[in-house]
């Protein structure tokens, strides 16, 4: 079983690049030939060009990134079978050797973290049989509940050599009124940041990071400099680059001197970058990642 | 469109009970029955006996209680068909005229946020349209993110009467880490208190509480009085009662003056007081229901 950060490492040096492509469907946003194809005013159909439009997006991204992350959210907000396109979009991920990071920022205390935890990973224990769910490498998991709340989602996630990036400092502009409440003298979120790398300290890898990673937005460029120097063996996720408005100088303090410790997450720029009505909106989302890449390797050569 | 605080006066007021029933399905705790019925090794088997199971709890407790609670977690664990027995629990007890409280402790930013809000409550729009998908009354959700980040689940909410029970003080051990870290004088939960309060002052109902409510753990007696005194017009949604160790004594004092003000939440302790192999598990329930209600009553009349 090979260590969750070495996988990562791995996966990013084969790619040469950090970035992670956020597959967050949104009706409104799709190809309208794929909303013509496919809506028939319900959620299944919905669903269903969720679904298509997802493997596209892995069919064209495949080659040129290491690591995707389905947003729950999304699919959640067309139900069960929202959920079935979620597990597609994970499986179909996962056989094509990408790392596939669940964005689901769960959370919960004692056997209830574990049930989230285990569908996460190597899934639901029935009658000793563990009977897989979303097959996650990773999943996003908010630190409010306490060491203890995340404790079955680490355990859970070191069964099967998974990882966890728990929120410490998110993209939105009102992140600040509790993440950075000034608590014994230094704000919230450097108070989890420490948490966050304690939990990591048990289990590092070969590549010296551990397998708890956090999740700090593009958006505050200095501290995300100050929490690379206070917790150097965390790898970060790093959302809001792009359509959010962080820049790639804005994320280059998230690495580490050996270019490694980053994932840069962009959805809307990557899989979005067309109206509804191009026809050429495959070439548009090929032609985004590889100007999102060429414009991160300016600032971190990835390899 | 009557407000949420309202209706939840009134349902509680109705049942003389505030006991809140959690429907937290675990397939090595159902009846053996059940288990033996519809379990075929799959999680589709585990989903059908968790239906079975959530709508019989349904049936015993519906003439007895106001309110019920499923856990998201249970469901999801068991994939796309748990998610489509949650929604067959939600609508039964729906139709069953009970208040449905959707314990999915979600939390995200923005437009994701949204997703997650629009699911749980008036549905999602495609094309100008809402199309349910748990139409539930009222969501828990984590606000560790920050202001911005709980206003799309409150956005949601209102367009339909609906209500948020923010996470502020959860009944586990280590609750505390975080949540009690001294920021600027007094712990992080009560700068959290104060906002939930705030967020509902905009909005109140005749009954004098706002459509945001606030989680408050049972094993943490002293605090829950502090809380009460210090946002008086938050609706309490107390877990940890019962099987968590919080007792009807403990929870005394996150009642106001005339009653209302906090609903109790117990879910092993009503729908698991049986060994799986009892026959009798169905009195068991009723029996557990029962007492939990006249135990709560002793301290808190209902009426």
């Amino acid at each position: 079983m090979i260590h969750f950060a070495d996988r990562l490492a791995e996966a990013v040096r084969a790619k040469r690049t950090p970035l992670c492509v956020g597959i967050d469907p949104r009706w409104e946003s799709l190809p309208a030939a794929l909303r013509r194809e496919y809506g028939d005013g319900t959620l299944a159909g919905v669903t269903r060009a969720y679904e298509a439009f997802g493997l596209r997006v892995l069919d064209l991204v495949s080659p040129l990134v290491a690591v995707v992350k389905p947003q729950s959210a999304f699919f959640e907000a067309c139900g069960p079978d929202g959920m079935r396109a979620l597990q597609t979009t994970l499986r179909n991920a996962r056989e094509r050797g990408l790392l596939t990071i669940l964005d689901g920022k769960r959370n919960d205390i004692s056997s209830t973290a574990s049930a989230y935890a285990d569908a996460a990973f190597d899934g639901t224990l029935v009658d000793g049989k563990r009977l897989p769910v979303w097959d996650a490498d990773a999943l996003t998991v908010n630190p409010y509940l306490g060491e203890d709340a995340v404790e079955p989602f680490l355990e859970a996630a070191r069964r099967s050599g998974r990882g966890l990036f728990v929120l410490l400092r998110t993209s939105n502009p009102g992140a600040g009124r509790f993440q950075g409440l000034d608590c014994r003298g230094k704000p919230l979120y450097r108070h989890i940041a420490e948490a966050i790398s304690e939990w990591g300290r048990s289990n590092r890898g070969s590549c010296g990071f551990g397998d708890v990673g956090a999740v700090v937005g593009a958006t505050h460029a200095t501290e995300v400099a100050q929490l690379r120097q206070l917790i150097p063996d965390v790898w970060f996720l790093v959302p809001g680059f792009g359509a959010q408005g962080g820049s790639a100088a804005d994320v280059a303090s998230a690495f580490r001197a050996n270019r490694l410790g980053a994932i840069i997450n962009s959805s809307r720029g990557i899989t979005f970058p067309f109206m509804p009505d191009d026809p050429q909106w495959e070439q548009a989302i090929l032609k985004a990642a590889r100007e999102t890449i060429a414009k991160l390797a300016e600032v971190v050569p990835a390899s």
